[in-house]
């Protein structure tokens, strides 16, 4: 065995299915919703995505053949998923979105088989969606996970939780939620948490309002969400009382990498246009295509494609390693995450006035990519992180001489 | 004389009622109109604040006291621009926001004494608004202002213009356009191109659409305007025929200027908010403000702010002294675009999901600030200006020895 | 088949003796030439270093067994190379370091058996050195090959070869040189060069200077060398007439990954010292690794380590199956090259006044990766050369459609 | 009084007096030390290098009159100072460079007139050199001041002073030190630095070393200094006992700017070179200054340069002012010393393989100007400060309201 960049003969196959798939249909649907604003989460175009997609052959490829999908790893989500995000649509259209396919993971690990069949099987199916309600509003769960504040009591036969989340994906229109709860400890603690199921229309869960945000391209939007006085059933609990963190880290860890995938076809997308642009346009007296600096934002872009797309893969195969794959996760993150931004913003740029007009798909892609700096953890927090343990490992690494 | 960075005392005075005015009236206003989104133009607002600028003693300062303006030269301007542009409705409050102030700016030095009756005096009084019609769609006039497409021929007494603009700032609800058209020689020369002053109901001149842009900050937004047989009288050349390109840099050299002023009180605005919520914000056990990475980007805005500042009023005194000052021009309008960006994004990032939401003016601020490093020439075409005038300047001064 | 980064079972084990000579036979010689000062070429330091690789079985990793090396291809290479880069003195223990390694290289696929015998043989074995004597002094050869001024002209039975090269690496003390010489064409042809091996006795070959250099890593340094009516005999071409651009693509890809991997030991020691450094040192109350700019520092180069590292593995990947892979070594070279500079001066910046003082070998290091930006093509002319074939691409893609 | 950039005329003739100075006399003496390679002390070229600055009209232009000097004050300094950087060895021959320059603005202020004649008045003639010795080796007072392990006790009628110091720039020839010890309190404390004259010869003061540093512009280069039971009298106290910060302060907040202004003139030099280089090479069937990525590098730095002036401008007004300026000097500081790196960064990138070469000056600038962001406080010291005033200023003027 060795290294290699090869790519299954049965994945390139879905890709290929894939990014035709996205190119003839779904990318002329963006034109129904401003170009991938799904925030208000237009049902009626999430079905016929999803069965356009089914028909595509390339629907759920992250899902085990078990519950309806194609049962890829995460190396091969990672060719797949790319092509799918070339529109903001696409991942929606495959069932691979945030936060249904975090969750649809979560499930398969963690989940009892009763478990699986009563919230995994319609989600995997698009027939229902989901949420993850873990971040709160300060000086709550934010980048410090630690700081977990909603609480979880017990009560005869369950639990009652109490606390406010927000930013919480697809909230609006989800049919349950995967919610946080101290379980014990106080905030500042590094354990105590639990993991719950709560369906959508448990008394004491409530909606407060859909925050207003840069992006608009998850569907569903993000909501700040209510637990008061919320009980719910034992059977409720997901996994084990008190290993809520560990299962966070279950999720989060390929959650960054398939956001990575979906944002890395964003990029893709933006240079392609921004290399059509160069192409076709003409100024002082050449192609823009010709121009150095035009040259040097191209370059710099296919550049940060490329390395993005080897890092990413490479967290890829640790995970599928089985592996806890933490710094690379946080390399993979932090720089895919910034590299699309400046993809877009250099896609931005060579298309001028046209690129900060409704005229392309950039500005709104400008807009979108932004966030993900910030969601599933600050580049801050990540470096912090990358940091210690390279500190540590180089500790270690000296003690064992 | 000597080098000084001190305040006129009478400026300075007018710099704090612009600060406590936009503190106190203008802030506020922001939330009747989504922080500051006015291109569909809501003319009350703009009535209201322009009242309240005027009773504050803070209206039209850049305008001739002829023509009831304050009489700042660009110096000091550059103070004032900056503690109006800390709201985006600032500059529109005090007259000052472009394109007005530009085109103020070039009939006070260009138009005649009658045109500057007709046109100038209800301007600067903010009884109408104008806009500047030079930028066409590629592969017109664009970042290369010699592609110039549209032309005026020579009719009985008059000229007929032909041609597309877009990106026409503020053109829907303008009294009047000022119009470069092309009246000798070709797409891609130098010369020949003359500017028209053409009233808005001049049949022929038809705005075709508002372009849907990042930016939504600029009263009237950017529009698509078509002259198609539109006839002017003689009367309506502003200056001399053949003339426009040299009257375009009268123009543009200032509202360079001007914009920056403005965008870096966008900056301040931005950094404050960030400051601010370091100060109280709470993680991982201690203020945001005393994390070493929040510190840096702390440091790194007021970094580019103090810089900016510095080299924007560097080429104001330029063009004060009555030089081209084409070169300082370029570089203070090239960093401080760019600065404004890094600082503006920074302060999302240190406030994070706040950030990026609609709870902080920072989301709007975001989507504002990007155009800037393409109005107004995009970042490329100075830096090759600024390269070419370099070497040449280098080269003479080597044949000078 | 699927994307993997396992390595070999082999490879890791060469790979760690290599950490391990690297570590206990090669740091310590570093002591004895100024920290890897080789550019005096002191060659039993040469000697006893090769000797000492040969024990731990290191030796001549690129070659083929079939002339006494371990035979692994570039992906295998690049594991061990970087391992044995950790001292800019392992690669020449190694008998690995350029242009030596490169010129094997180009003489197993191109030169004839007799040829391999005599030049490759020696060469593979340490017993000589050699040189590619390509880059000209301007307006020849440089960043642009197709300049190329050297001529070979027909003689009776050979060529006479005149021109001017410099910054050839090892010429002083080399064997024998593979020189590029134009035999048809002119200057800004894209054909017409040849390639010729010349011993280093040959009448009118003639180091003139060794060029004084940021760098000192390189045995023999950087020379510059006249060939003046230098004759060879036929059977001193190398491959075919005509053919020595493309016979540079085939040496020049593969050494651009190798150099790539080389400097990246450079910059994992640079880190690793820094590491260490923020591990052991106190400052402002606290240990320098728990001060958030220099986290930022620290996790800055170990994400530039990562995504160098991965990307630098795909372009191996892609030249080992065969293809030419331009698009892949230009990135990966542009990318290394970088991320190596900004690696070593943010380790120098972790150790302050140490990291600048020779107490380190960082200071050293600071010096030797800065002309890696312009060796084996500057990074602008990488950018030109990626964007036109991004542009292409594109291009090409759209017609398919 | 308003903003102005107007340099004053009889300043203005200095400079220009300096610029010819240094072309005509100091740039050819550049041959004569390998480009400016001062570490040596060679005493000579110094003798010969401050009379022709004294015949030109150009020596000590900091000074006061009543000292031999010119009396520019730190603006004036600026402009004179920025055309001394122009070689390394220009502030040298003005007797403007580190540290005797710091030192003299440091007696000026501080010292008894005993002591002005006896240190002053020689130091400002040229006579003499000096040292300043504050910095210690880790964990001893490097860029947290307050460090300070020197310790000074009371003697009969004066002081011991014992401790170890190093980068002690000019210590090696100098005629005296002004050592920075404690005389009470602990090392971490804020407080209880005293400065002390100390003569070369005064027993138990030993150079013990002269490090290896990257930079070789410093006449004298850096030392080790062992203090070990070394007494001085009384009237060997500079200033205040315990007051020792205090004077730091005045000393480093100007020096750090005159600091800035020589660097300028490195980065100007460069960017000259680069410029004319630009100018001259061809390469790709165009002259280097027409390709956009060489205009992009060459604009960059002209633009770095110009903010960099301005905001070093905009700290010398300050601190002319008589205001302490902490916040002006580390953000110029900060700004200058970076963007100073950058600008010879890309001179030696657009001048390819010449650049790394001792062919031209820009491979030794390369090395000089690396240190600067390391020495008179590394940035990461000067952002933390940055930040912290700047969130302490947003939290007063909160208050305020």
């Amino acid at each position: 065995m060795s290294i290699s960049f090869e790519i299954d003969e049965r994945v390139a196959a879905i890709a290929r299915r894939t990014t035709e798939f996205v190119r003839d249909v779904v990318i002329p649907e963006e034109q129904t919703c401003g170009g991938g604003d799904v925030h208000a989460g237009p049902e009626p175009l999430r079905r016929r995505l999803q069965e356009a997609a089914r028909a595509a052959g390339v629907f759920a490829p992250h899902v085990g053949e078990e519950f309806g999908g194609l049962g890829l790893d995460l190396r091969d989500q990672a060719v797949v998923f790319e092509a799918a995000g070339r529109s903001l649509l696409g991942p929606l259209a495959l069932n691979c979105a945030a936060p249904d396919e975090g969750n649809m993971h979560l499930l398969e690990v963690v989940a009892t088989q009763e478990q699986k069949e009563r919230y995994l099987r319609p989600l995997a199916a698009g027939e229902v969606r989901s949420c993850f309600a873990m971040t709160e509003p300060a000086p709550g769960a934010g980048s410090d996970p630690r700081a977990l504040a909603t609480t979880a009591t017990r009560t005869d036969g369950g639990w009652r939780i109490d606390g406010r989340k927000w930013f919480i994906s697809g909230a609006d229109g989800a049919a349950f939620a995967i919610c946080m709860a101290r379980t014990s400890g106080a905030p500042g603690d590094a354990g105590g948490a639990t993991m719950f199921l709560v369906d959508a229309d448990t008394p004491g869960l409530k909606t407060v309002r859909n925050i207003d945000t840069l992006d608009h391209g998850l569907f569903g939007g993000h909501s700040e969400v209510v637990f008061e006085g919320c009980e719910v059933p034992d059977t409720a609990v997901l996994g084990a009382v008190d290993e809520g963190f560990r299962y966070a880290q279950v999720r989060l860890g390929p959650a960054r990498m398939t956001h990575c995938m979906r944002w890395l076809g964003v990029a893709r997308r933006a240079q392609d246009i921004a290399l059509e642009r160069a192409a076709e346009r003409s100024a002082f007296g050449g192609r823009l295509a010709e121009l150095g600096m035009v040259q040097q934002l191209l370059a710099d872009s296919e550049i940060d494609i490329e390395t993005s797309r080897a890092v990413l893969w490479r967290a890829c195969w640790e995970l599928d390693q089985g592996r806890s794959a933490a710094q690379h996760t946080s390399i993979a993150k932090t720089y895919v995450s910034e590299a699309v931004n400046r993809v877009v913003d250099r896609a931005v740029q060579v298309c001028g006035a046209l690129g900060i007009s409704g005229d392309t798909p950039l500005s709104r892609l400008y807009r979108e990519v932004r966030p993900f700096r910030i969601y599933d953890g600050p580049s801050e927090t990540h470096r912090w992180a990358i940091a210690k343990r390279a500190v540590r490992a180089a500790a270690e690494q000296r003690d064992a001489r």
